[in-house]
């Protein structure tokens, strides 16, 4: 039996795929430091939790495929703190940031049409791409100038007739840069000249350091009917098992349209909607704290990297990723042999391969993604063996 | 801005999209009975809410892309109780029905693929297809036969070097069909010679009356290669909010494609499985119950119906639906006019046209279906209701 050529060909999570050698190691009594994953390990917001505790309805019935209204106009309320001002017919609530996506491009592009993508991007995106035959062109950024955004003429020389959507991530997965006003503007700019949407992931919006404030495709003036902005509470509220974001637009033909593919799909989680709509509540002490400490983690890991010989790497300003261009060939067999064959005192370190977040072929491939989702402690002790475990592999490579 | 094709071309939901007329009945203080929708009164076992109260984990986090292991292990015990054989390697726990059906269209077509799929259909098909660029071909099936399945010769004409699989829902909704071992034999026999997948919902698996036994595409025997299975825990635990279902297959290379795909969405609600894993552990008479409830419901509205002259209709053994061709031209109307036009002491009915369950065009324009989810008494007005509003239609059109 053939299976399809879309499923001989969809790409195996490079974040996940490693995995069977992270579970091997603790197999054989090693203790792991995972940071190849964007799971945090911040405790949920008990009052989150507590939604699911006082859940009482006799039946857990269907909601609106639209979302819950309760919590639509709730996250009016939460776009509105960031100066966006929406109403609950700009926001259809989805299954998580990947469903947001997914509605994304079957919406703008029809099959074999180009979405245009900086790259190194969240791997996932090719995963949404191959389920919607749409083809993603990727545009290179780069670890020595913190993956800034291209120029106009780069972005504008990729565009074809196929040419849909520019799609970005900001702040940014894998490289957690943030694009200031100006970045956006210029984006923008772009796609009123040649008729494209931009589709914006906005899924670490809360993770902004250094002082600097997020803007939102939303918030460009007159950009209206090509601003598609994608959500998620996985991240902000250490919610990523809620499976709750939204996709955003004041283009109401584009949000009708979107209705339609999500009443296929009937609704999203019903409690975990009522969960993520109490989060809407949280005092902002919530995110001052959040933010503090993981800006303090980027600062301990990116101090540490910065200090071994050879890495190439900039301070990114949100998120909580790092990409770091390593002096070695092949950071895929690095990480292996971290897991295969070192150790300290029966610990090692997992990071992801960044070469899975690039579209074009053999880029990425000394680069690695390092998530700072430990307590610094930890954090602490796994830069510690990053840093030996690399010296001892340059020996050996 | 130009949207893409197929997001102007996907289907309103046709359950859905008149739900603004029995809003605004409601609004001028009219009571109505919904009939249009597949949504179980009977209260979601307690067992299940319990795991909602008693979810304790510090963080709310990822669970694995193929399902919480857990949970996995508890349906490998549900299936064997049902004489199906499986290991955790054959299921991947999904977002719900609506996410399997997309995977398994994924994972067996490509592009302008086709699946033959006796109409009428679960309207939602639609639009998964158009998500996955997939073309729908109706055989179409008879109320005054009772929905049978076709012969083998029909499906084998309608068979082009496109076709990928046969697409079955049994028990049926919106037909409530039951088919038969022999049909289900007669299907594999043209899917082996042929070089075709079957797919088979079976999310009213449980729903079965009058003593009967179903039938899993999983238990034909030599079939494993071929066969499908899309699952959902929303009707056979009132817990449609939870969107939890899965996709099985003891096709072990469509199993690892599956999961490609599986993994670039993540995972499903976490906590969500947790209760749905409470449900496996449910004592027999809990479907006992159910079952019984829902017969004596169906027979209900099946003598009802068939004591309306002009109405054909044959008594389904399965789902909660049953399929009634009415003895006017125009069912929508119909149902619209009952909206608007029609009450009794202040009370209505609303069903479901059955036209948006036929992909041929014209078909089931004089059908509607109904779903028994309501308690027998409130069952009982809406038929009264129904049959006098039927009545008085006539006269006036």
């Amino acid at each position: 039996m053939n299976l399809s050529l879309r499923a001989q060909n969809v790409q195996a999570s490079p974040i996940r795929k490693l995995m069977p050698y992270a579970l091997a190691a603790k197999a054989r009594g090693i203790k792991v430091y995972h940071l190849n994953i964007g799971q945090p390990d911040i405790p949920t917001p008990p009052e989150m939790i507590k939604v699911f505790h006082d859940f009482s309805d006799e039946v857990l019935a269907y909601g609106p495929s639209q979302g819950l209204e309760v919590y639509q106009k709730s996250l009016v309320r939460y776009y509105a703190k960031h100066g966006v001002d929406l109403t609950t017919n700009d926001i259809i609530v989805t299954t998580a940031g990947s469903e947001a996506i997914t509605f994304a491009m079957l919406v703008v592009a029809n099959e074999g049409d180009e979405i245009i993508v900086p790259e190194p991007f969240y791997t996932n995106y090719n995963g949404f791409a191959t389920m919607t035959s749409v083809n993603l062109k990727p545009i290179t950024t780069h670890a020595k100038d913190g993956f800034a955004l291209p120029e106009a003429a780069a972005f504008e020389s990729m565009i074809t007739p196929k040419t849909k959507a520019i799609m970005i991530c900001n702040p940014g997965n894998p490289t957690g840069t943030v694009y200031a006003k100006e970045e956006l503007m210029r984006l923008a700019e772009i796609c009123k000249k040649h008729n494209l949407f931009l589709i914006s992931d906005e899924v670490y919006r809360e993770f902004i350091y250094d002082g600097l404030k997020h803007s939102s495709v939303l918030s460009i003036p007159d950009f209206e009917e090509h601003a598609i902005m994608v959500d998620s509470v996985s991240k902000r509220y250490s919610a990523c098992g809620a499976r709750i974001g939204c996709i955003v637009s004041k283009n109401q033909e584009l949000m009708q349209a979107t209705l339609k593919f999500a009443q296929a799909r009937l609704c999203p989680p019903t409690v975990d909607q009522l969960a993520a709509n109490a989060c809407v509540y949280l005092t902002d002490d919530y995110f001052e704290q959040m933010v503090s400490e993981y800006q303090s983690r980027r600062d301990l890991v990116f101090d540490e990297l910065s200090s071994i010989e050879g890495i190439i790497c900039k301070k990114p300003a949100g998120a909580f990723y790092i990409i770091a261009n390593l002096p070695i060939e092949d950071a895929e067999d690095f990480v292996l042999w971290m897991l295969n064959d070192f150790q300290i005192d029966g610990e090692t370190v997992m990071a992801a391969p960044a070469e899975g977040f690039y579209a074009t072929s053999g880029l990425g491939r000394n680069e690695l993604r390092l998530a700072y989702i430990l307590n610094k402690e930890d954090l602490k002790k796994a830069m510690h063996i990053f840093r030996e475990g690399l010296k001892e592999y340059k020996k050996t490579h």
